[in-house]
């Protein structure tokens, strides 16, 4: 059977699973033949919401709930970052009644319990994450854990979910740029699937699988993109999205509330890096990240390693992938890999 | 704990799981008070993508693959139904050579090898499903029957998913009305999932769950929809989509190729009554629908029901659903059962 390197991009469609998730995708590079190409009539340039008032903005703070967390401007702006109760939550603070329904189908039902918390990110009207400055980012990131520890007090709460949407193709309804946190009283399905892939995959010996794929088999990363200090940018071995990259700690890390604030300074540095070089790819496409991490209260975890994953939305899931879980992926991440990697060299 | 009726909606968040596919939703009615409502900034009534020389019609034959089968127009017409290979196919039909990558994470990889065609309804350049001559209808679900079968011949391939995407936002890149079938060599996740958790319902002594939605716990099925002589359409427990539907025979059945060419009308008049009542309802939105059906060449099955999924695009995933698996539902499948049933009187 002929082999090929890790860093080759396939010739022909290729099924691949991703080992920890289980889950299969579809690459399919003559699919990017297509008339509409990737976009499947998308708008090539992400397109942000723009209001008559940016209930983000300084001078509107009436605008949004009390903040949770307010990081002052140690240059004296109104504040660098500030958290606040989601106006319109997913989930509820208060605990409703549990209310019973019959039917064997019904019973798995639990009340709407949770936080939903929006992250402002900077005081200034700014949209586009690269053209945040290093230290505001840094809060931002900082935010993130210390809102999480603060969730983890509350014994009801099993997850916090961290996550970003740019521009509306990707869901985000306010162009100031903000990221959210959803903490449930569950661990969500697919953190639960990759938990308990990482635990398999541990026990048959091989190690965190996270740090396998850093080393690659020959002591490089397959798919590498770009490094920092203490992370790492790589594609994914299946990618559901074209030109989705992965950010992981180059050390073991199960826990993202162990980030400290010199990783985060490295971090936010890494990820303008990252998500620029996304931009000059894939056209400035709207994105979503998002952040995997070991659940709440839970001892550090050799299995599993923190991670976000950067989600570009260059096309748009249909019928096969609503229907069945398979993406359509029509770029290889061996060759998204290697046009972030050249775009960063320049 | 206070109990209600199991077609009342909920008037506070809930989280709810399918207790099939395991897959848990958050229904959030707060969220459809947000400024852009349900639409996140989507184009409230579908779009079509318009071309200048659609390739689907008659007369243009010469621009999409020589059919694999077609159904003539008993009344003189071009046809009925054709179905020709998809010319941009996520898979190819002939199998490349298996070539392996070292590392572990790299391990799950199949040539992408399957058959992706294209079932091009009716010659008429019609582009709303409810529009379709009961009869072209009924001879695109026959036709989906008879490719089944002939993909069945072919040991490799393991399952066939059908699909259809109907508007832009829905991932349709042409308007001229056609559905898709991809056949793999492997049961798709969602699926493998949906029959190991049927599986495992029926184990437990509960019969068919999905016998047991239909049936509903006092003798009525809650959250129905509509219903034909062979045929109920009803909302899911815990749908991901808002007005999301199912219509599944009520005669337990595990295998879509058993169907009939009379239970095929009947269907397809109860898809059009069920997809007029969702435009009328949800503001004709773009929309997807796939079969979920048993694999190919395996035995009835007592604990799985095969039915069509129909799924609105009224709100586009963002970062929490694609990092955590978990969809934000801004419409409790109850208020949607509720509304569709009032159009449905109308």
């Amino acid at each position: 059977m002929p082999r090929r390197s890790p860093n080759e991009p396939p010739d022909a469609p290729e099924f691949r699973q991703d080992a920890v998730s289980g889950r299969w995708v579809v690459l399919a590079p003559e699919r990017a033949k297509r008339p509409l190409g990737l976009s499947h009539s998308k708008p090539a340039v992400r397109v942000n919401v723009e209001r008559a008032v940016c209930p983000f903005c300084p001078g509107n703070e009436a605008d949004t709930p009390d903040p949770t967390l307010v990081v002052p401007d140690p240059a004296g702006g109104p504040w660098l970052a500030r958290v606040v109760p989601n106006k319109f939550p997913a989930v509820r603070q208060i605990a409703d009644d549990s209310r019973g329904l019959t039917q064997r189908f019904d019973l798995r039902l639990l009340p709407g319990f949770g936080v939903h918390e929006v992250v402002i990110e900077g005081a200034a009207h700014e949209t586009d994450p690269t053209a945040l400055p290093d230290l505001t980012y840094q809060q931002v990131l900082i935010a993130y854990r210390e809102r999480m520890k603060a969730f983890a007090a509350d014994r009801r709460l099993d997850y916090v979910s961290v996550f970003k949407n740019v521009g509306a193709e990707a869901g985000a309804s306010m162009a100031h740029l903000h990221s959210q946190l959803i903490a449930t009283p569950f661990v969500p399905q697919d953190l639960a699937a990759e938990l308990a892939g990482a635990a398999t995959l541990f026990a048959d010996g091989g190690g965190c699988p996270y740090c396998e794929l850093l080393r690659g088999p020959l002591g490089t990363p397959p798919r590498f993109v770009a490094e920092s200090d203490h992370f790492m940018a790589v594609g994914p071995f299946a990618p559901r999205f074209a030109y989705e990259t992965w950010v992981l700690p180059k050390a073991h890390e199960s826990h993202y509330e162990t980030i400290t604030d010199a990783q985060a300074l490295d971090l936010a540095r890494l990820l303008k890096r990252v998500l620029g070089a996304i931009d000059a790819a894939a056209s400035v496409p709207a994105y979503n990240y998002y952040l995997h991490t070991a659940p709440l209260r839970t001892s550090p975890m050799a299995h599993f390693h923190w991670h976000v994953e950067i989600a570009p939305r260059t096309s748009r899931a249909a019928g096969f992938e609503w229907g069945t879980g398979v993406f359509i992926n029509a770029v290889p991440p061996e060759t998204a890999a290697a046009e972030l990697r050249a775009v960063l060299a320049e």
